[in-house]
């Protein structure tokens, strides 16, 4: 078992990560300071887990909220069914709330324990690949707005992460691949000895070797928590974990949540912003082509959607968090493991990326 | 015109008290940092004091929201409207809010700048006495949930408040009593001086003499940005300022949102802390008897509804957030200008309360 500390002042926590730690009592003891919990899951995860969870927290008043799986409920509306179990068993300021399961159980479970009685505190349980190296690393909650990803939230620091590499085993292939596309996003961004481990244990990985699986997570949360540390709040580096996020919820918008998964369109956001980079000057076509190559041996898909127009596009990232007054502002490489944010993109060159990866 | 500054570090900010300031630019302009404002406001203030706002705007990208006018539309639903018009224009991270009306307005305007892109500036223009006094200091926001009143929230500080006091000429009777609540609160709970001057010029304040009315706004403010400063998350002092609301939020919810003025309900329950104060021992029967003749004068309700049983209020009152495991936890008064927070209320003394306080 290894632990990981995010330090963020008096708001540090750490990340276990290891096998069988779900059923530990002593992972969770330590940081839930009332007697209430409120354990958050889906239809998916609680039979798996659940009850697990129950026997490693037997001494406290435990209730649940099972919500239905996909990114299309991480609505405000759903949110209200936490808000409802709170408030229907009478919990109060000194609760904790507990994420069981992947991004999207994270994301609304942490958005309910920043807003339920302005704050209350909130424990992550990642049962994904992509939730365990990213949702659960950095306090960004969220729900989604008919019109825009991730629009509704607040930055509220889980007390702690419990990441059991076991529950990796049950994790459908499609889900295993979205993960990994996160995974490679950190090699990108700041850390090419990372990319090139990448390139070389990509076929141990979607094999699901355990050991490979922990140090990629391991990894990707100490790149994480390394960034977040420097910019809790997103005014300057941070920016640059959404290499690919920007031309990815373009993708997911359009097609509606739940149709791509978040790690599928961010792996083409991110061979996209990886092209724009080589059009710029900045990458060559052989950095391209690595990453195309790393990507579809994970399974990841490298075009988008074949009917998502230029306008479907930009229209879409025109709405994206980066735009400062009007200007749309991207993530893109400097080379492999070195990211920037700039607003200085060429719409000429934009174009042609979107034209070379459409589906055709 | 006065400037009140609420010093809280970083997130500090200056109240304007005064006549006609609604429509001088120059009170806006130095706090708003991009080129968009969405001003939220409700049906019943928009008509009287958004073409001024507008004109004072006019430099800006200016879009409007008018929700419907009342507490009972103070929902995660209805908040939903925010962000479709922050969305379906285009709003990004450098926007500004600005809250146009009452404490309604205020609280939603509020949440959603919090929420909005994880966090986006607002400012607040409160045209309620209630709202000029006291949920514009101070940086609380929420919506309620059937179950519980301001249950759903955050604290997210405003950029500055314009408060206006020729907007109170306009305001119905009802209104400026409820917000005379919340006023007599602040004498009661740290400044006794402040409830001496109330008691002599009740009646030139009901008879909304200009100068009355912004002195008690003035200190008002003062006295609630003295305490913010000193714990701006309430894990303190702060709770003080709830003097009358454990009672008042139990009568709110139980008669159903927009029934009994929130002010109101304020009035009734800080009778009833006053009362139990007194079975404590800790302030007279005159000192009760004083409040109740102030809160007389300004036409406030002394007693709670006829039909409501101890089961009602104490189910109710357990689900506030100043309950701390399971233990009740009611603001009380060592005397006239000096409140506490205690969880040693013996139950038959609440009864007794209860009971002496039942319309009959």
């Amino acid at each position: 078992m290894k632990t990981l500390n995010v330090d963020l002042g008096e708001r540090s926590y750490p990340i276990y990560i290891g096998r069988q730690l779900l059923a530990e009592p002593q992972f969770y003891h330590s940081h839930i300071r009332g007697s209430q919990v409120l354990v958050v899951s889906n239809e998916t995860v609680a039979p798996l887990y659940l009850n697990a969870v129950r026997q490693a927290l037997s001494g406290y008043k435990l209730d649940e909220v099972i919500l239905p799986d996909g990114e299309q409920y991480k609505t405000l509306d759903v949110l209200n069914q936490v808000f409802d179990g709170l408030l229907s068993h009478q919990h109060n300021r000194s609760t904790t709330l507990l994420a069981l399961g992947g991004g999207v159980v994270g994301d609304m479970t942490g958005f309910a324990a920043a807003c339920y009685q302005r704050g209350v505190d909130f424990i992550q349980v990642p049962t994904t690949l992509l939730s365990q190296v990213d949702s659960s690393v950095g306090g960004k909650t969220a729900v989604n707005h008919s019109l825009g990803k991730n629009m509704i939230g607040a930055f509220h620091q889980p007390r702690c992460v419990i990441a059991d590499t076991d529950t990796l085993e049950t994790l459908p292939e499609r889900e295993l691949s979205a993960g990994l596309a996160e995974v490679i996003k950190y090699g990108l961004i700041c850390d090419q000895p990372f990319f090139d481990w990448l390139e070389t244990n990509i076929e141990s990985l979607m094999a699901r070797d355990p050991e490979a699986l922990a140090y990629a997570i391991e990894q990707s949360c100490h790149d994480k928590a390394h960034i977040v540390a420097q910019d809790e709040k997103e005014s300057g580096i941070r920016a640059i974990l959404n290499l690919g996020h920007t031309f990815g919820h373009a993708i997911e918008t359009h097609q509606g949540y739940g149709e791509w998964l978040h790690g599928e369109a961010v792996a083409t956001g991110m061979l996209m912003a990886a092209d724009l980079s080589r059009r710029l000057g900045w990458i060559s076509a052989l950095d391209v082509e690595r990453l195309q190559r790393l990507l579809s041996k994970a399974r990841l898909p490298i075009v988008g959607p074949a009917q998502m127009s230029d306008h479907d596009y930009v229209s879409r990232m025109q709405v994206d968090k980066k735009v400062l007054d009007g200007r749309l502002r991207l993530v893109l490489l400097k080379s492999i493991g070195q990211a920037l944010v700039t607003g200085e993109v060429p719409e000429a060159a934009l174009l042609e990326t979107l034209a070379d990866y459409r589906d055709c």
